[in-house]
């Protein structure tokens, strides 16, 4: 790690394949299948680690992203995300080699992939329980069932349940924050479930925050979880309370190319195209990434600890508390973990697990 | 334009042509040496329309991004951004086949670049005119002094010049307020003329920010200039002031994929792994990009204006003012004009210019 001269995305591997690990037992303790989304990784290869962990089933956000890990192999895929009336070619492809699982919301967009697809596709109906993204409210009761009604006109179209992404989980500050969403989602798909369900129509209802999923303590008649950060976790999650920082897989290594010792700040290699621009607060001011140091088998945060402070396309500033800038040089390697561990993966494109090892991931045009 | 059913990066290619065009003329009037910055695009054929508009030199912030630029037949480049002091290696391998220039900022990086290189390169200073990023200030002329001593004690560092990105005019909010900064940075420039400036030793000083370069009136006293953004611009420029919104040559094509009337919403698919996540103040909360129309031979701004307001990695919700949102459908394309044009291109990874013309960018790993 240390002859590097270009920012670069460290995985280590134990730490991951240990998150999975722990998510999947916690799934089939629950008597929950394991559905992860693989928008946070983007790999094959990791892909390859979470079937190991048993997992027989995925969830991805694109058509190209479904696409990918299904000629990597998987035959059961969940696209989370609102399906698109212009999507039916597309479709008919995937399904050919494929058992996919679309979200729709509306009645026009049942009608159009109704009427177009020669293929039968798996329908989940996504409920908005509370974060004012996409889906159907829960109350919205006549709306569901018009919704129901509608896709049940055609062949094509298998209704299979609820999906729901409750992304206001990332708003909380403690696990028991966590929990109370996380409770109030449950309950959400109980009533759903005793309007809805039948005895011909037994229904999937699956959520999919790694929030909910890491710190969640009860997913009575839930029946699939598809979470997606938790194979990394990032500085954003340990704020929120989803994981501990020890449990964090990735981070950003980057050289230390100026210094300022008058204003506390160091300049490095690693910028808005490495990290994104997703932060969260912190002493007042905007947090791009925490600055930490490899210990054993984790990372652990530098004492006093330095930040990322600010982002240009290819510069990052770190403040460094306390004067501890003393501690830094030119031509340093500082290890930064990411606040938003996905769009970093997203930006870096491939991972670096030690000396000889890279895992690539999904092209940009696949 | 209306069969896209995945998020797009558009190029108008006139409008960058005559982006492109009124810089370098701009450049010939006022006697400066025109050498743009490639990171906003990271194209070869692009950088081909700037060489066609008679740039004989670049700039880049990467040595990876120089690697490419040379590969591509580029001959002269600065490399904008601090040198690092395990570069030696690389930067050898690339002055054997194009004349470098890089920002030496600090001792430490002149004596061990100095003693590891075995080619000569050209080396600029880089002046912090404001911005407080990077550089050391133009009034630390004993530092500066220092630095310029120890870079001549290396036979293979010749000391070009002074180098600038005054990154504080993104701040300004017209032209006047350019122009202010601008003055500021000429000003600086002129005084660290006079300091440093002797017989044998001319100097070159080249600023790079695409406001002052776009809207700046006077460069009494500058050389050369290194704008990167002016090519596309983008609704931050149009912002500051350095553009007008018709002048702005990338846009996103987004298809609706859900419709919220009782919230004034739309959900496109376009998140933020296409826009990033750079945002600006637009009625009180957070805008990532506003909605436009093609018309003839530009995108004009939809009345009343539907603007970004929020993105999760793939979903982007649209706000539609005064009811507009009758006027979107599930299934239309929605054209959205980028905050900042240069994250989004990284994202995006390659153009759009019709229906059969695509422009690639620089891969990830160069």
């Amino acid at each position: 790690m240390n002859n590097l001269s270009t920012p670069t995305l460290l995985l280590n591997e134990e730490i991951c394949k240990s998150n999975i690990r722990r998510l999947a037992r916690k799934a089939e303790e629950n008597g929950l299948d394991f559905k992860p989304h693989m928008k946070t990784h983007q790999s094959a290869e990791i892909g390859a680690w979470i079937k190991r962990a048993g997992a027989k089933a995925i969830t991805v956000s694109s058509l190209k992203m479904a696409r990918y890990f299904s000629d990597a192999g998987w035959r059961d895929i969940i696209v989370a995300f609102p399906a698109h009336p212009r999507w039916s070619a597309y479709i008919d492809q995937l399904s050919a080699q494929t058992n996919l699982g679309l979200l729709i919301n509306n009645p026009v967009v049942a009608k159009t992939l109704g009427n177009k697809l020669s293929k039968g596709i798996k329908v989940y109906i996504e409920i908005d329980t509370g974060s004012g993204r996409s889906g159907l409210k829960s109350r919205q009761n006549e709306e569901i069932r018009h919704l129901i009604k509608t896709i049940g006109k055609f062949q094509k179209l298998k209704w299979a349940g609820f999906y729901s992404h409750p992304g206001h989980s990332y708003q909380s500050r403690s696990p028991q924050e966590i929990q109370e969403v996380h409770q109030s989602v449950v309950n959400q798909f109980k009533e759903l479930r005793t309007d809805f369900e039948s005895a011909e129509n037994q229904l999937e209802i699956c959520i999919g925050d790694t929030p909910c999923c890491s710190a969640g303590s009860s997913f009575d008649g839930i029946d699939s979880i598809s979470p997606g950060n938790f194979v990394f976790y990032d500085v954003m999650q340990a704020e929120i309370g989803s994981c501990k920082i020890s449990e964090i897989a990735v981070s950003v290594s980057c050289p230390v190319v100026d210094r300022y010792p008058e204003r506390n700040e160091l300049v490095i290699h690693g910028g808005a195209v490495h990290f994104s621009k997703e932060h969260i607060k912190w002493e007042n001011t905007d947090c791009y990434g925490l600055v930490a140091t490899a210990k054993k088998d984790r990372w652990q945060l530098n004492r006093p600890l330095p930040y990322l402070q600010s982002l240009s396309q290819e510069h990052g500033i770190i403040k460094c508390p306390s004067n501890s800038i003393e501690e830094y040089r030119v031509g340093d390697q500082l290890t930064v973990l990411p606040v938003h561990s996905c769009l970093t993966a997203n930006l870096m494109g491939r991972y670096k697990l030690d000396e000889h090892r890279f895992i690539e991931q999904m092209p940009t045009h696949y």
